[in-house]
C-alpha cells in the first residue's frame, strides 16, 4: 500500500508549516534588507562569553551534566531564573518555575495539558503566528478577541467567554508580536478577575518584558492572579540566544506538575548543558549590563524605523512601540498587500505580510516590520526602497 | 474561583506521571545499589571532549550558533548523522533525517502528527513506560502485541491489526526496553511487510542497535521498507550522553515535513550549540573507538548480572540479552513483586517492578535490572542482596 496523508490526525492535515519561514529564505538574496525576522541583533549575542560558560560549567559539574536530568529541571537554574523573573515583578519560586525548550514548549505543554480537538481558545489578533500554529495542532477553534491601541478590550473579550466558553486565551501584554502594543494596567488587572471570575486559564506570552526604550515597566497579569489561574511563560531567546531554546513557564504547582507529565514524554527535560550556561550568565550578574547594552541600541533602531515613515504615503498608520522588535504598519484601507510584498522584494526589502498573523486571514494592508535585524543605515535605506514600493503600488 | 483540575483535558487527567522517577529517588539513599535506571556509565561520559568540542564550534560558527535555525535541523548534523545511521544499515540522508530532542521527541512529534484521542495503537508488552505514557498523553488507546523470545509473534500481530485498525505500531526491536530481547530477522522483514499491506505505520525505536555484545547485527525493520511506512529513531543518548538530549528520526518526506510542522511549534529547533557539539564528535570520528570501548565495560557488566542469578531460587527465569542496558527476571508465577520491590529497598538494591511496563498493569512477578549503571563488585553484592530478598519473600 502506498503511504498517504490519511495517517495524519484530521486537525494536522490541513496545516502546512510556518509562511514565515518561507519568506526568511527570500531573505537570503544578495543586498536584501530584512524586516522580517524577530531575532536579536548580531551584536547582542555572545559566542565567546557562551563558550567561557560552556567549559566552566563542564567543569564544575563534570557528568552529573551529561547524564540524565529532572524533568522539571536542573536545579540552579530554577533558582536563578525565578530571581531573575522575580526582580521583573513576576511572583514565583524555584517550585513553581519549569525550564523548557523555548517558551514555545511551555505554551505547548499547557495546550498538551489541556486542549483537545474542537476546544475554545481566545487569542488576541493579529497574534504570533507560531502561537496560532501550535494552538491548530491540538485542534483548537480558534476565537479573536477585539484590541485597540492598549491592547484586549476586555468588556469584547468577557463576551466572547459567555458566549463561547473557551478553556484559555493566549495574550502576549507586553510589546505585542506582531503590534508592538501594551496592554494597559487597567486592562491587565481586569484580564487577571475574568479569568477569575470565569475559569479561565491565561497564557501571559511575555519575552519582550525587559527590552522597553520608553515608557514605565507594567506588572504583568499574573502579578494579578490570586488563584492561580495564569501561566507566564517567558524567553532568554530575546536576552541571551534564540538558538540556545531555552524559556520558562510559571503555573500554579497543580497546574505545573501536569506540564511536568507531559514534558516528560516530550523531551524528558531540556538539554542540562544549556541549562548550567544560562544559570551561570545570570549568576555572573551580566543581564542587567548586557539588558542595558541591547536596549540602548535597539531604541535608536527602532527611532530610525519611526522615523522612515515619514516618507509613507500619506493614510499610512503605524504603532509607536515602547519596546520590543515589531512596529506594525496598515497602509490604507484595500492596499494590495501581496502586490506590495513582491514589489518590495524585487526592491531588496524585506517583511512579513500581515495576514499571516490574523487566526482568520484577511487584513492584507497590513505589515509587520522588524528592526532589531539591521544597522541604521540599512534601516533608513529598507524604509526608503519600502516607501518607493508603497507609492507606486497605492498610488 | 478556585483553580481546578477540570481544565485539563480528560485524556491527560489520570495520568500521574512515571512511576520510575519516584522510583530514582529511593535510589539516592547512601550505600544503595541502584539496577533502576537506564543512564550509560559514568565512565562513558566526556565532559572533557564535550567541554573541548563546544568551545570550538562556538569559535568556528560564532553568532551563528546562537541566532535562530533551521526547525528541519542544523545541516552539517543532519549529515553526519544520516552517515552514521547508514553504517548502522539504516536507509536514510541528511534530507530524511530530523534531529530531535531526544528521540522522545521524535516519537512525540510523529504522534502530535497522527493521534487523536480514541485512536489505536500496538505495542510490544512489556514495554518502555516512557513511550506508553507519551501515547497515552495523545489520548491513544493502547493494545498489547503477545511476544515471545524473538520479539513481536506477527501471526497475532496480523489478527489484532484486522480486529482494531490500529494507526501506528510501536516496537523496539533490538535489545528491548524492558526485556532486552531482538526481533528476528524474519519478523523484522515480516513487519514491514504488515505495515505496508494494512497501512500501519511502524514507529521503530532503535537507541541501543549499537551497544551490542554478542550475536550478530541485524538490518533495522525500516531497511525491508519500500514504501515508507517505517519512522525510524534513534538517539545519541546511550552512545555520547541522555542530558544533552538529542536523538533523530528518519521518515518518508511527506511524514517528515508533517513532523517538522509540528516541531515548529512544539521547540522550534533544538539547540544548535548541542546539534554542532554532536556533528563535531561524529566528524572527528570518535564514534567507532569510543563505542568498542563502552561496549566492552558493558559485556562485563552485563556477564556480572548473568553469573549473579546462579543464586536466585529455582523457578526464576531471565533473559539473556545480546546487547543493551537491561535484563529482564521473572519470579515463580504468584511472586508477590511489590513485597520484594519493598524488601530489596530495605536491603540497598533496587529495580523496577516489571508491571510498570505493561501498558495493561499486572505481572508483579517481573522486574528489570539495568547493569551499566554499576561497577562489577556492586553488581556482584546487588544481585547477592536480591538473590536474599527474593528466597526470603518467596519462601
Amino acid at each position: 500500500m502506498k503511504f498517504t496523508e490519511d495517517v495524519f490526525a484530521p486537525h494536522m492535515r490541513p496545516i502546512t508549516g510556518s509562511a514565515i519561514r518561507e519568506i526568511l529564505k527570500l531573505c537570503g538574496r544578495p543586498g536584501m534588507i530584512s524586516f522580517a525576522g524577530g531575532n536579536p541583533s548580531n551584536s547582542a549575542l555572545e559566542p565567546d562569553v557562551i563558550a567561557r560558560l560552556s567549559s566552566e560549567v563542564l567543569a564544575k559539574y563534570g557528568t552529573a551534566l551529561l547524564q540524565y536530568g529532572a524533568t522539571d529541571g536542573f536545579a540552579p537554574l530554577r533558582e536563578s531564573a525565578a530571581e531573575f523573573l522575580n526582580g521583573s515583578g513576576v511572583k514565583c519560586t524555584a517550585d513553581t518555575l519549569l525550564p523548557c525548550t523555548g517558551s514555545s514548549q511551555a505554551f505547548d505543554l499547557l495546550l498538551k495539558a489541556m486542549i483537545e480537538p474542537g476546544d475554545v481558545i481566545l487569542c488576541e489578533s493579529p497574534t504570533f503566528l507560531g502561537a496560532i500554529q501550535a494552538m491548530r495542532e491540538y485542534g483548537a477553534r480558534l476565537i479573536s478577541m477585539p484590541t485597540d491601541s492598549e491592547g484586549v478590550i476586555v468588556e469584547a473579550a468577557e463576551e466572547l467567554i459567555r458566549a463561547h466558553h473557551p478553556k484559555l486565551m493566549y495574550v502576549i501584554p507586553t510589546f505585542q508580536n506582531p503590534t508592538g502594543i501594551t496592554l494597559s494596567l487597567e486592562r491587565r488587572k481586569a484580564l487577571a478577575a475574568l479569568a477569575s471570575k470565569y475559569g479561565v486559564v491565561i497564557a501571559e506570552d511575555d519575552p519582550y518584558r525587559d527590552l522597553r526604550y520608553a515608557g514605565t515597566e507594567l506588572p504583568a497579569i499574573q502579578s494579578f492572579d490570586e488563584e492561580g489561574w495564569v501561566v507566564y511563560m517567558s524567553s532568554f531567546s530575546k536576552y541571551i540566544s534564540p538558538g540556545m531554546r531555552l524559556g520558562a513557564a510559571v503555573a500554579n504547582p497543580v497546574m505545573l506538575r501536569k506540564m511536568v507529565i507531559g514534558k516528560q514524554s516530550t523531551d524528558v527535560h531540556s538539554p542540562l548543558l544549556i541549562q548550567a550556561i544560562i544559570d551561570a550568565y545570570l549568576r555572573e550578574g551580566r543581564m542587567p549590563a548586557h539588558l542595558a547594552r541591547i536596549r540602548a541600541d535597539y531604541r535608536r533602531q527602532l527611532d530610525a524605523m519611526l522615523e522612515g515613515f515619514a516618507a509613507f504615503p500619506a493614510g499610512t498608520k503605524h504603532t509607536v512601540p515602547e519596546g520590543g522588535l515589531f512596529v506594525w504598519a496598515e497602509l490604507p484601507e484595500g492596499a494590495d498587500g501581496m502586490a506590495v510584498f513582491n514589489a518590495a522584494i524585487e526592491a531588496g526589502v524585506a517583511f512579513v505580510p500581515g495576514t499571516h498573523f490574523y487566526p482568520e486571514g484577511g487584513h492584507e494592508n497590513t505589515m509587520r516590520l522588524n528592526f532589531s535585524m539591521c544597522e541604521i543605515p540599512a534601516i533608513q535605506e529598507g524604509m526608503k526602497r519600502l516607501a518607493g514600493v508603497i507609492s507606486e503600488v497605492c498610488r
